[in-house]
Order: structure tokens, then C-alpha cells, then sequence
């Protein structure tokens, strides 16, 4: 394995984005411990969402910057940011309003597969509710 | 925003792997909600995580599959794993023996910085006790 000391001591912020010019973040929720979602953002959303306490996300498919909830209302408050050891990951615990996921559901992950059984290829949905209709929130 | 509405609503295990083949993975600590880390799997170590119940991962930098704790002993046993929306991101629930990080940490953010105070650059230790000494586990 290569692994940089310095990088996993140090006190300094120093993202180490990808060649897109991304870290992977992942947020939670701050009451529940569940993931709500995973994403990305540049160096411009890893600051604003550091200055703010407000989650800002980039989108790799709309190629832009991206206030979380600016569309749909459904903001993230960052209640604590960490880094991990190599600085290319972040992790936000986040209070949540409404839901994280475009399809509606609280997280985007509403599927599991079992394990432990052999091959599985089958999803089951797991608190999969839709607490808004996505065809409302976002329009037609 | 481009979805796929097929993919969201499907109960088949469809990973959408990326360029380089794999998928990201988050893991979480079962009991305390924690992120412990963010790795990636290809194909195999999805299957094998599925099938077995441990938690395989793929190594970018050593290009090699790599089942959880096989150097150290601080292996992961799947307690749930579910996939997201578009299926290019899996969450996995685990019950984590030791700790998560090679640092020695139980989960590889262990530093934070403040938020919604404007802009920062510095890290604070956060749960940053080292659970194993690393030079003895993996050796000189």
C-alpha cells in the first residue's frame, strides 16, 4: 500500500481531488446514523459548504456547481464535516429537510440485497416511501 | 438532470460500474451509524461481498481485489448492503472487528473542520485513538 503520513497527520486541509477535480462526499443523517446519499464536489462546493453549513454539491452530469435543495426545497444543514486519512473522501452529518433522494424516498439507498447466502441478484425495497412526488417537485 | 427511472424502480442487481469497473462503497459502523470508510468494488468483490457476507473491496492503488482485515485482522461482516438510485453507489451496514482505517483509527474520518464560521483550512482530531499500532500489524 502507499499511504502519506504527512497527509494522514496533518492539521491542514488538503483535499486530494481526483483528475475530474472531485472528492467523493457522503451524507448522513445526523439523527439516524443512515446514508442519505453519495456525491461530489469540487474545490468551489468542498468551500462553499464549509463557509455556509450548507451542502453544496458539483454534478457530474449537469457539469455544474449545485446547492443542494436548490430545486426541490430539500436543503442540507451540515452539522459536522470530516475528512479521511487520504483527504479524498468527506463525510457530512447532515439535518435533512424532507428528503434526500430526486426519486422522493429519504436516501437514495431504498434497496438492499441479502448477503451471507450465496449469489443474490435480487433488490428488495427497504424504507422506500416517497415523501414527495418527484413529478411535483421538479416539474414536467 | 438525466435519470434512468428503469434502474431506479428495478429489483434486479444492475451495478453501474464506471470507466475503471467499479462501484463506490461506503461502509458504516452497524451500531453507531459511523462512516468507517469509502473504498471502491469491482465486479468480484461485489459478488463476493454478496455471497459471503465479508466485505471485499478492490485496491485502486494496488490493483488488486482485497478482502477486508486478510493482513490485519480487522475484518467486516456485512450486516445489510443496499444500493442507490442509479446503482453506482453501495452502502454497507457492517459489523466492523477492531478498526476500520490502516491508520489504526476505528473509521478513517477522523478529522473535522468547523463549518458555517466562513472559511477553514484546519483539521481537528476527531475519535482519532488508534485502536491497533499500525507498524505491528502490517509489519516493516
Amino acid at each position: 500500500m502507499s499511504h502519506n503520513h504527512d497527509l494522514e497527520e496533518s492539521l491542514v486541509l488538503t483535499p486530494k481531488f481526483d483528475a475530474a477535480g472531485l472528492v467523493t462526499c457522503v451524507a448522513t443523517d445526523a439523527a439516524s446514523g443512515d446514508v442519505l446519499m453519495v456525491a461530489h464536489m469540487n474545490a468551489e462546493a468542498l468551500q462553499k459548504t464549509i463557509a455556509s453549513g450548507e451542502a453544496w454539491y458539483y454534478s457530474r452530469s449537469r457539469g455544474a456547481l449545485w446547492r443542494k435543495g436548490e430545486s426541490s426545497g430539500q436543503t442540507q444543514r451540515v452539522v459536522e464535516l470530516r475528512l479521511d486519512c487520504d483527504q479524498d473522501a468527506v463525510w457530512i452529518r447532515v439535518e435533512q429537510t424532507g428528503a434526500a433522494c430526486h426519486t422522493g424516498r429519504r436516501s437514495c439507498f431504498y434497496r438492499a440485497v441479502a448477503t451471507g447466502q450465496g449469489d443474490s441478484t435480487t433488490l428488495t425495497f427497504v424504507d422506500a416511501d416517497r415523501l414527495f412526488d418527484p413529478a411535483k417537485v421538479y416539474g414536467a
